[in-house]
């Protein structure tokens, strides 16, 4: 006898942890997708003609593996104490936090939050972010986070352009804004044909501009009064612009009692780590009369179907996907989690400790200044708040290197000078050590002085509202993040079907190395030698996701998926303009293509010739190649989607790309639905010239609630020279994010990801995402209409529920939406692409257990139309139309048509574990007629404790 | 005009987030006890004559400052490949476990699941581990979890003692128990009488004994079948114990299947991190027949009053605080947190991949063993597992050292050998690190081949309940344990004021570095060179302990407190007996003590002589003085409690302390109250000569869901060299835990809690400890009898709320603690230390808004009651009754004679966020009668996806 080991490696991730399906449930998969293998479901599915000829290469590692690695890596990350600022600021983030939200899979595997009724705790604290963004800023309505302040200043100068009543066709710079800020707005306004004047504010000529954006306090230090100036522009019918800093608020004037229009920034200071440059959410606050043109994400308030309180998105319809080639921006994804931290970081000190914290930086920095200056140095400006800038002369090189020898990271301005920007972090001894650096002992003693003159100091209140004012015990703060978190339906409970949003496994071993301190603590501007690191993760990456796209090149600095589109499409206008071809800057887009798509063409200052569709939903080729003659020798670019938005690998591709390249043009291939191909088809390969991947679609990054995302953008060779530069790293180009790196610290999650995963292993998860969606389609089939089969009945990653027929009897897919709710499901995402749809995409993460549960559910959901259908129930008595069912419900008398058990209880829920949605169905008409953005007064909080 | 900075300090964290109350509510709540100031209530409650005069020293830490010392002190430990076995391994901590469990309040920060109906997660999860142990042991019933492995075995010792039929007084130890195990026994042996013989197997005869523990596989790795042997002693009417390893019986053949009666051993490699020393769970299986005299909690399954499936702790009449005098051990804590973390380890890996971890290490060790044997050195055993000896003569400190420069450590086996343990984390790397250690280059291939004899192979089955076959992707275990957690009640999301239990904030600040792999990776015996950050935390917090109580020592080895006080009483008794005064034996304790009190002394051999409790729950001072003068020169120590259980300072404590001395006892007094002392009173200089600090009361460790603790000892100067000892680092007396520092790395928590809270800190969290006890006093009074107060009508930290009245009316107290739960609460302690009440104690943690929170519940109780005291309703008719109230309920039928509002939302429940309880009232009595210790089978969990 002899012993037979176990076949079995605990330790594979990919298999084991990673993909949802076990072996023995994959088999029953097959069968009832009715093909012998997987293979045969991927021939049938992927066409040969595209596939990749070699699978891809690396081995995988297990997570422990992992681990060590990334410590490794971690270690050749040198963390110095950064004073260099430029946006950029040292931070506590309260451990509180840290835990129980940066860490925790309910806040950051959830997703954005547009069905409210499953989103009430991520919507509410979102709400505490505009609510602190609006009193910090002094400005009446802001939104729930943007990319960062560069983006953010970019934004706000083509809102002030729409929402300006002058003619002028200029936007004022002021020199003291980060250079990044000037970077991306230089970047932005060119194909926009936007003139940027840059200066000091005095040299502003504000009949010459449509607006203006002054920094406050300045990159340099610099705090001044703009109200003059800000009069004058308004004199011109101009809109004033300010990008200023949150923390800085807490003890100066705000902008909006200088009369400022808008105001940006960045929340990173309030308890996000820097992260090498992210993720941190930038913030926009602007006047009520401008609202409706604000970009991104507003939340408000409405009613649910019992007339109690209930948060929600608002003004959904200015959103590119719904405006298309009328957009303005295409911000699509926000930094929610990051929002989340800042508005709790506020919520956790409250008004009084922002302010103890402002005075102890300010006080620091104007300490640090008496001591400079009382050893005969000439430091500036005159009015500061945290950064102070020291004239060295030919000593710059000197200074910097004994600050290096002290731990310590200065800004080199110009040839002549440091800056040193002090942080909540900034105690006695670094003020020491910085002081050592300039060859002086000891500090001067702590006064309460200010740096700038009293009539800048801020007299009105701000955090009034009592969610300021809890008692900020650490066990009260860890409560009401439990609370909230409690209300929502994230990954962490339930699979989120969500069509071209792929919500797969976001495992713990990714996202351990993010909070370390040595990814967490780097400034994005710290000399390279102190972030090897970094530039080993991202090179590695980078070489990985090559092999996978099949590209030359990647730019990892858009930091969504909508930036790095945008990017794309400026690589391409750069190629072409770099060969004289300035003329071409047509780009075909099909009609089913995300809305983004449109929108960031536009923005880039090309001009979108849509394309048909086919019936089977296929590009109309004859119509592309007409659209691609008639464009001629401008046609710039077509972006198309693979596969298709609809969710088909279209036999076409190759001839698409093929037409686009004959007249000239370059393809941009939306990498959205590269879950689809990895491992089997490289976009580079099949005429794809540029495609960004969602990495947190694809790659594993969590949704965060709404953000992070990362854009990271791949070219072939020819357009590498022309990918986005930036101001501190070099390169031809503008840049389109304020770090050269984007959201770096993120890039950790997807490089993990890869190196758990191996080659093989993130090919066997798309094939594994195939077979998901072909059994949702096939057990399905014949309830539901599926939409956009591929020519062997297949669909690709995702598949698309047809509930128009449904509308004759009155059931919605709303209707079908909210039913879901009560199964414990987050809705597929809804009429889109095709409005009466329902688009399902269960990712390779989720096991035939949760996918059954799912199809239960929709099953059962089916016996309810088809009740409505044959005149069972009308629509409006039946549980469908009352979904999502609460307690209050169950609490109150039951005059329903159907029983308690029916409504609460449908097939596919948990009995124990059910998740109770806290609302009823939300108003969304109520919502936006009766627009609140801001906190609501205490009564309403009063009301939930009772 | 000057600026007036703001008076506050943001990273106070002792009076901003580790104290509840705001100084704005202690203003109103000093009004509402009817005092002007906290040292007015204090000069009240704490008599003059006890109070220390020096305020406790040192400085506080903010949060961040706390985290950077941390990492300072961790990077003083280094890291290296322990191989040093000796019952404690490497392991991979799976990072979703680590996630979300280690690193979730809901986990860590939940008490011992007396409540059942709040509890269904944990007591699921101990369940499994019951079951996984059950299987891998091969015998019918275990418990949940003990303190460590040495512990366990000297509890099987007094087990089969009890149990076994054999009239023979000694226990036979074999030579091959690791030699920590035999310190134990023997320490635990001594005082009990019980003749203790060592030597190998071969040497044992069994008619001398009551019973034998062998170790499988023996601590130098040797495996063997003990069949005949245990056949032996059951001829002899003695039992047999093995001591075990759960990782060596996923291949080799189980203790049960050998006819063990009982098994113990140490879950650690199943995921647990070594720590230090700690801390994991250890457990303890045995025959059905046996199961009455098994020590610990038993997690068993019963009903709820819809008849449901429930669990609930089983047998719980066998528990110390239940038979006092006549308690067989004093196991109070458990290790649950750990035990559920084993648990998930086994679900997450299954039958098949815990076998497969096994095989690896097995064959690795097998392939280590081939290569030193090839290369000429002589190995030992034969037969072997994961460790080999390998014998190197006078080469062993060149061996040792030649290890150490590969980053090794070996074990130093007595002067000619040394022995190697390989673990889940050895990979081909490390092989071949070893092997260069002794110059041997490159390691043999690979061999499926055992290092046993076929014949110890496994061949039954284990782990064949669904649970362990449950689909292993992460999505799926992530949702398990998220379900589980939200089925139970803890810290974050309610107050838990369990009276004697201290259920303060576990600050995230605190618990963050113990999963720091400086700390988490340290091996118990690796050299004391490579814990100099361990060795700073432990003698700074020995220090901080010292300077609190007033001892000169402290010994941080006991884990847990019921083990401090017997750790406590053995110093005592080795004091007396090195003065010559070995008659001394008498421990007098009062009536009203906690049940580990005599339950330890028991232990210690001591004979307990009650003290009678005066009316006012006093020690009956004459009574004491007569029972000390009785005990004469026998008298060896008293046990008092102060305060008292009863939650009173009493003023004759130090007489008590007095009469003691005179008599030429020693005094301990029981730290379990020290949350009303710290800062004030130091028990050493009341008359105490030893007492045991509860650190997971009073300093901050998590209850961890029942466990860990840790319960380390501070005594006088004349008693520290009677301290215990380690075989590991030297001592006079021998050890009461497996390792010398006890669980080592929860005692960051304390240290961390210390720094932060700084001297005065701590002192403030005392007198607000005692302010919340004696607001929730004030507004209860007239409402609910307040027992024991202090002579100034005041309580200390907690209070007792009589329920007795309401018995007539057919209202008890049990009626009471469920109907907590509809709003929100664990219910306090139920009749301890007096039948019939309610122990409260908020803790100085809880804010005002939450304590009010609780009175508002227990008015709206006291309502209930009185409705049915004057005839409106009939006790069985009451919500009173019917709660704990579920949701089930309000999908039934309402038959109720109140309404589902009131039975469901009772004044102070939350509304949106309010807990329900999984199940309804659980049956205790159908559970004891209808014992079902491991996991039921398939249907019970199938309903719950229905």
């Amino acid at each position: 006898m002899t012993y037979t080991p176990v076949d079995y490696n605990p330790y594979d991730f990919a298999n084991r942890r990673h993909i949802g399906p076990s072996p023995a449930e994959m088999e029953e998969m097959l069968k009832a997708v009715g093909v012998r293998t997987l293979d045969e479901l991927i021939d049938q599915t992927v066409p040969a003609s595209i596939r990749q000829a070699i699978p891809l290469g690396w081995a995988p590692l297990a997570e422990h593996e992992l681990l060590a690695r990334m410590r490794e890596v971690a270690s050749r990350n040198k963390v110095m104490t950064s004073l260099i600022g430029q946006g950029y600021y040292g931070t506590v983030t309260p451990p509180a936090i840290q835990r129980n939200i940066l860490e925790n899979p309910a806040w950051y595997t959830a997703y954005t939050p547009y069905q409210p009724e499953i989103a009430q705790g991520r919507l509410e604290a979102l709400l505490n972010y505009q609510t602190m963004v609006c009193d910090l800023t002094g400005l009446d309505v802001a939104n729930a986070s943007l990319l960062d302040e560069a983006t953010a200043a970019a934004e706000a100068m083509t809102m002030a352009e729409r929402a300006a009543k002058s003619k002028a066709r200029a936007f004022f710079v002021d020199e003291n804004c980060h250079p990044q800020t000037i970077g991306v707005i230089r970047t932005r306004a060119l194909p926009l044909g936007i003139e940027i004047l840059t200066g000091a504010p005095e040299t502003l000529e504000p009949e010459k501009v449509f607006g203006a954006i002054f920094q406050y306090p300045g990159t340099h230090g610099h705090v001044r009064d703009f109200t003059d100036l800000i009069d004058k522009l308004h004199a011109a019918k101009a809109l004033a612009v300010v990008a200023t800093d949150l923390l800085a608020l807490c003890i100066l004037k705000e902008p909006g009692a200088m009369g400022a229009d808008i105001a940006v920034g960045s929340a990173q200071r309030f308890g996000v780590p820097m992260g090498y440059g992210g993720p941190h959410a930038a913030f926009m606050s602007c006047r009520d009369e401008l609202k409706r043109s604000m970009p991104g994400r507003i939340v408000g308030v409405s009613i649910d179907a019992r007339g109690n309180k209930a948060y929600r998105l608002s003004l959904q319809t200015r959103e590119q996907h719904i405006r298309r080639e009328k957009a303005t921006s295409n911000v699509c994804t926000a930094q929610a989690l990051l929002a989340v931290m800042a508005s709790f970081y506020a919520v956790f000190h409250g008004p009084k400790g922002l302010r103890a914290i402002a005075e102890r930086v300010h006080f620091l920095t104007n300490r640090l200044a008496r001591a400079l200056k009382a050893a005969g140095a000439k430091v500036e400006p005159k009015a500061f708040f945290d950064t102070i800038t020291v004239e060295v002369g030919v000593g710059q090189a000197g200074i910097m290197a004994a600050a290096r020898a002290e731990g310590l990271n200065f800004r080199k301005v110009g040839t002549a000078h440091v800056g040193i920007s002090l942080d909540e972090t900034t105690d006695e001894r670094v003020l020491l050590r910085v002081l050592r650096a300039f060859g002086i002992d000891g500090v001067p003693p702590h006064r309460a002085q200010l740096g700038f003159p009293e009539a800048l100091a801020r007299t009105s209140e701000y955090l009034t509202h009592p969610v300021f004012h809890m008692n900020r015990a650490e066990s009260e703060m860890m409560r009401y993040m439990r609370r909230l978190s409690d209300r929502d339906l994230a990954l962490d409970r339930a699979m989120i079907p969500l069509g071209s949003c792929t919500m797969k496994l976001n495992a713990a071993a990714e996202m351990m190395p993010i909070t370390w301190p040595e990814f967490g603590s780097l400034h994005p501007f710290a000399p390279a030698d102190q972030a090897l690191g970094y530039r080993e993760a991202i090179e590695d990456l980078s070489s990985k996701l090559c092999e996978i796209t099949g590209y030359d090149a990647f730019s990892m600095q858009p930091n969504s998926g909508a930036q790095g589109e945008y990017a794309g499409l400026l690589t391409i206008l750069a190629y072409h303009r770099a060969r004289g071809d300035d003329q071409r800057r047509i780009c075909l887009i099909p009609m089913s293509a995300h809305g983004t798509n449109p929108a960031s063409a536009q923005m880039a200052g090309m001009q979108v010739v849509p394309v048909k569709t086919a019936p089977n939903g296929d590009v109309d080729l004859d119509d592309f190649r007409a659209r691609a003659e008639e464009a001629g020798d401008r046609l710039a670019s077509c972006m198309i989607t693979y596969p298709s938005t609809h969710g088909v690998f279209e036999e076409t591709v190759r001839e698409v790309c093929r037409i686009t390249h004959e007249h000239g043009g370059q393809v941009y291939i939306d990498g959205a639905n590269m879950n689809a191909l990895v491992g089997l088809v490289k976009p580079g390969e099949i005429g794809g010239d540029v495609s960004h991947l969602n990495l947190h679609k694809t790659f594993a990054i969590p949704h965060g609630g709404g953000g992070p995302g990362m854009g990271p953008i791949g070219v072939r060779a020819h357009l590498a020279p022309h990918l986005p530069g930036h101001p501190q790293t070099g390169g031809a180009e503008g840049p389109v994010s304020a770090a050269p790196y984007g959201s770096a610290s993120i890039l950790l999650i997807s490089w993990a990801y890869c190196l758990m995963m191996g080659g093989e292993g993130l090919t066997q998860a798309t094939r594994v995402a195939i077979l998901n969606a072909n059994y949702i389609a096939s057990r399905l089939a014949g309830h539901y209409p599926i939409l956009f089969m591929g020519n062997k009945g297949r669909v690709a990653h995702e598949c698309i529920l047809d509930t128009r027929p449904f509308a004759e009897a009155g059931v919605t897919v709303d209707d079908i939406a909210k039913r879901l709710i009560d199964n414990g499901f987050h809705a597929p995402t809804m009429s889109w692409p095709v409005a009466g749809t329902l688009m399902v995409e269960p990712t390779e993460s989720e096991t035939k257990a949760e996918i059954d549960r799912f199809i239960t559910a929709l099953l059962a959901i089916r016996g309810e139309i088809r009740a409505v259908e044959v005149g069972d129930i009308a629509p409006e008595d039946s549980p469908l139309r009352h979904a999502p069912h609460t307690v209050e419900d169950l609490v109150a008398d039951w005059t329903r048509k159907y029983p308690r058990e029916q409504g609460c209880f449908p097939p596919g829920s948990f009995r124990v574990d059910k998740y109770w949605p806290p609302v009823g169905r939300v108003d969304n008409v109520w919502g936006d007629r009766n627009l609140v953005c801001t906190c609501p007064p205490v009564e309403a909080y009063a009301r939930a404790a009772e």
